[in-house]
């Protein structure tokens, strides 16, 4: 299986998915619907839904079972990335090679596009369709997952002590509760709520979550070494910013040689929590690789 | 029955269920915890939660068994006033009489709390004591309910559309959209919310969207009426703001009078939906009444 074939396969899935979802450029308001889809679409690598596909698929469903799924994780990603460009946070001009989507729309506009990205997952996940297709008891685990994932706990609390952070002397705690909080959480449970939502049981869940948890620490990590070494050309933002502003990381902190020391053991332990699931997790097994030896 | 009374009882139970469901200051990230209870502790009126109640005393259940939905409801009313205040969007100091949140806490934390807010709703309505108490089907609904309710076609649009119509030449057509877009729609999801969670038939939750529709609408022209009349004392806020920053309105497109016989027509509209309901529907005709003859 070629990992990278993989990912494009199940991201096509994934943009396909979004266009649909995303309400259309000509429904009113316009500039904020613009907004929505010049953020997500046609985006990353869709890290998130592919792993949510992933999880799926270790416990013996489809990808495309759990593709609201997918589309909701995606829609938090971009809300969260787009409210941590704004000029009050990171002030972030580029991302993903674009102007930043309150350098395009303007600040009022991407505040406003990151609460309906935000607000629009909840309502792809209790969607009628979504509804007829899995038991409502597992869509209920799923909303909660995703909310607490993205709340005052985990994804605005990382991003919350991160910008409270900055240009201060941090220690370890601080840096690993940010990672975990930041982007840990969202990538634990894009595991966690596929797997819930394609039937799995509750060790395979409880399996995959540790999975997702290793995989979130050890993604971030690897950001930020991309950060230090990566090529500017191709991370598609400018490189050290990290480090010019004063951001503590675990590369920082602790060097990249130790930090990558780190991701050598987060990517076995995370294999070893896929033992169980046999050839139905290779591909999360991959891709455990894949985030780890990326060179963007 | 004294409205007054009655709308104080609801308050209170709805401070109290919000005391305990937002995560207290004492939890980390402290400030964004500090600046969430900030907006939504003592708060105003609790219109919303308090409608949702009487919906569900309309269709025959107690207003407490409706509380995780009512301080849902109050999460996403306070998340959109944060991120309304903002620089970027109406600039405002004020709120309630207090100094807005990110005039406290910075602009940063404020658009935080905002996203931790409108998150925490639907972790409330997808808790697992939730679940417990109601049918699953049925949260689901109201989830998908409140989502449309605060998305890019109606909370977040609305005020995108006020935002963009600021200072410009607005026909009625463009304020009725803000209207029922901005505030309309999430006072009518409080009850058709309110309605379905308490076991409401179909066309019980029609009969109270349609009165939430016409009270939604008399809400917004009255808080306008107030803008230009009322005494900023009481408001805790300063009067004129929306003439002084060109905001088209009702009242300003058609002039107080025709406005507040708009308000008597929507209050006759709004108690014809309620006559199926009997005595039971009691509360909710008095806050119609209410919510018209307000002086603040």
């Amino acid at each position: 299986m070629d990992i990278l074939d993989y990912v494009a396969r199940r991201s096509e899935l994934v943009n396909r998915a979004l266009d649909v979802m995303l309400p259309g450029e000509d429904n009113a308001p316009q500039v904020l619907h613009e907004a929505m889809r010049y953020s997500v679409l046609p985006g990353g690598k869709r890290i998130r839904p592919v792993l949510a596909m992933a999880a799926a698929e270790a416990v013996g469903k489809t990808p495309d079972s759990v593709l609201p799924l997918a589309a909701a994780l995606e829609c938090v990603h971009a809300y969260s990335l787009i409210h941590d460009d704004l000029p009050a946070m990171d002030n972030d001009d580029l991302r993903r090679g674009k102007p930043t989507v309150h350098k395009v729309f303007g600040e009022a506009i991407a505040i406003l596009a990151g609460d309906a990205l935000l607000t629009l997952a909840f309502e792809l996940l209790s969607s009628p369709e979504t509804v007829r297709v899995y038991r409502p008891e597992r869509v209920l685990v799923v909303i909660g997952e995703l909310a607490r994932a993205a709340g005052s706990h985990a994804l605005v609390g990382g991003q919350a002590v991160d910008i409270l952070s900055e240009g201060k002397q941090v220690d370890l705690k601080t840096v690993d509760y940010i990672v975990r909080a930041k982007t840990g959480a969202l990538i634990r449970a894009a595991l966690v709520c596929g797997a819930v939502l394609a039937g799995g049981n509750h060790e395979q869940v409880e399996l995959l979550g540790r999975y997702g948890t290793d995989l979130g620490i050890m993604f971030q990590i690897k950001d930020d070494i991309l950060d230090i070494e990566g090529d500017p050309a191709k991370m598609g933002k400018a490189a050290c910013k990290d480090e010019s502003r004063g951001k503590a990381t675990y590369p920082g902190l602790l060097g990249p040689e130790r930090a990558k020391e780190m991701i050598r053991g987060l990517v076995a332990s995370s294999l070893e929590a896929l033992r169980p699931f046999g050839d139905a997790a290779r591909p999360l097994a991959l891709l455990s690789r894949f985030v780890a030896e990326r060179v963007h």
